[in-house]
């Protein structure tokens, strides 16, 4: 898939950037994905769908990231291993391959560092990269088809997590009426719509939720005006530097979809978008809203719901005698 | 979609059933699925992946009759509500159009009353149908599509179970190899495939596992001959009945699919099918079989595995203000 440089390359770049740009606005459509390798996009949409990368064999990567939910689980935070209540809010999956960097602090450099995360976290799906290959290697379906692909007898994490990268790569969602509207079809958007996306850009939000993802591509603090109040021990990317000034510095999630991606922020505790909008102009850019004014900028992110990625449901080839058995309950 | 008179009306009609037989076996073929009301199975489809018909908004049909595995967890027994762990193995809901009721015991009489049963239990989904239909009626593109099919205001239970049963009438899986054979391919099958179904057959296996199902058309006691042993609980059909009789009496699960879906008997026991031929050949039949002939039943066992149902992983609409929220960890 055609990555902007903004993203891969900072702002040097922008006069690119601004070539592509319908209007010179500065939100970018989203790109149709290009599947360069099919196989291997089928190969990772069979294993996001697979519970057996779990210890229980009962939570896939669909479980939190549920492709029929706008690529989330719809809470506040996940149930992971045990019904563990998870740490911090599900991001979407769709259009993650346009972040700059995965999870809320940007820990994992890209979507195949991410993919390996889960699997091992035992708070989340609580199995071992071993066991997990383990499990994948017993299955005779599963070793041709990554034979065939990555040229090994044996399954490796690497390749594991390469087919999963490459199927999410194929998880965005173009042709948003917004996007229609960028493509010059004035009549895509509503009068309220259109208002919507001036105040959107007015009032400040553009400045983090800008771009394709209108999002995903930078880290900044929440609460810049107004602390956040929140019950959520997370400390954002200071929990990977150590530095002061980046505590509660979170990746800007993408806006793409949002209104199929509640609940919002990092801790998920907010239901409705007219709340979070509210909670954002207030928190980050000191402005109080008018409920009229929230409601046209809700009317407007609710225009950047996208084609939802569409496929057969994925069929998975069974357990063997050698496969390792699940441990739900031990 | 067509139902053999077996099913429906016992022995009397077996003339016709004879007729429609290749060869006068006693196993018929599955039939393709016969979609008469598309929007409702569609509908259907929806409500089967929606997590949140539960408590948790993360457990639905599709957590333990998952359709990527053979309609079944493959796990000895399911994993419920707060990870609570549920009683006896989740059937396979592939082919259970041909059951002549439903769960284990046949509490249900078809798939309509079964659907409303794993929603309200405790120990499943743990919700109530009230607040399932709270959220489903909360939910603007559910409504429209329930008017437009049951030209009704309001969303009712009775309309839900009949979506999702619908749905599940399509979960059938012609063309196996078997079936193939059956159908006059004598190719489709190996000499050690058409061994194993002689000895399927002379060993007294089909006694139980008859119809196009080869099984789900009668309950049978669990260790006629010998005693099963386990530390399941359950009664089978004497939990109904409270009839002596009817101890350890459970509706004979179809062969179906079988590869697909581990581990097996009504405790989850046993997670090769060598073993459960050889426990069945005992229990039930008093009869030790060989190992060659174990390998030569289970050779024909696997050429039961059909055609999955296969279908595009359905969008569910977004939840409102007006929707109940999930309850996952309270």
């Amino acid at each position: 898939m055609h990555k902007l440089p903004l993203l891969a390359g900072g702002l040097a770049l922008s006069f690119n950037l601004m070539a592509a740009v319908p209007n010179n606005e500065p939100v970018q459509p989203i790109e149709a994905a290009k599947a360069t390798d099919p196989a291997k996009v089928e190969l990772g949409k069979q294993l996001f769908f697979d519970p057996r990368l779990s210890r229980s064999g009962f939570i896939s990567c669909n479980s939190c990231h549920n492709l029929s939910m706008g690529g989330s689980d719809n809470l506040p935070t996940s149930i992971g291993h045990n019904w563990q209540q998870g740490p911090i809010n599900s991001p979407t999956v769709l259009n993650s391959s346009l972040n700059l960097a995965q999870f809320w602090d940007g820990r994992a450099a890209d979507l195949k560092e991410q993919a390996a995360g889960p699997i091992a976290n035992p708070k989340e799906m609580a199995f071992t990269h071993t066991l997990a290959l383990d499990v994948l290697n017993s299955i005779p379906q599963y070793r041709e088809a990554f034979r065939s692909i990555y040229q090994k007898d044996e399954i490796t994490l690497d390749a594991v997590t390469d087919a999963i990268a490459q199927f999410e790569e194929t998880l965005v969602t173009p042709n948003s009426r917004f996007d229609q509207w960028l493509n010059g079809d004035a009549k895509a958007l509503t009068a309220t719509e259109l208002e919507g996306y001036q105040l959107f850009k007015n009032t400040g939000c553009v400045a983090c939720h800008n771009g394709p993802a209108l999002g995903g591509n930078s880290f900044q603090k929440m609460g810049v005006v107004e602390a956040y109040q929140t019950d959520n021990p997370a400390e954002g990317v200071a929990g990977l530097t150590g530095a002061d000034a980046d505590r509660f510095k979170f990746k800007v999630p993408t806006l793409r979809n949002v209104e199929l991606t509640y609940p919002y922020f990092h801790d998920g505790a907010y239901w409705n978008l007219e709340e979070a909008v509210d909670v954002m102009a207030r928190l980050q850019l000191g402005r109080k809203l008018q409920d009229e004014e929230i409601a046209k900028i809700v009317a407007f992110l609710k225009t950047l719901t996208g084609e939802q990625p569409s496929f057969q449901l994925p069929i998975l080839p069974p357990s063997t005698a050698a496969t390792p058995r699940p441990q739900p309950f031990e």
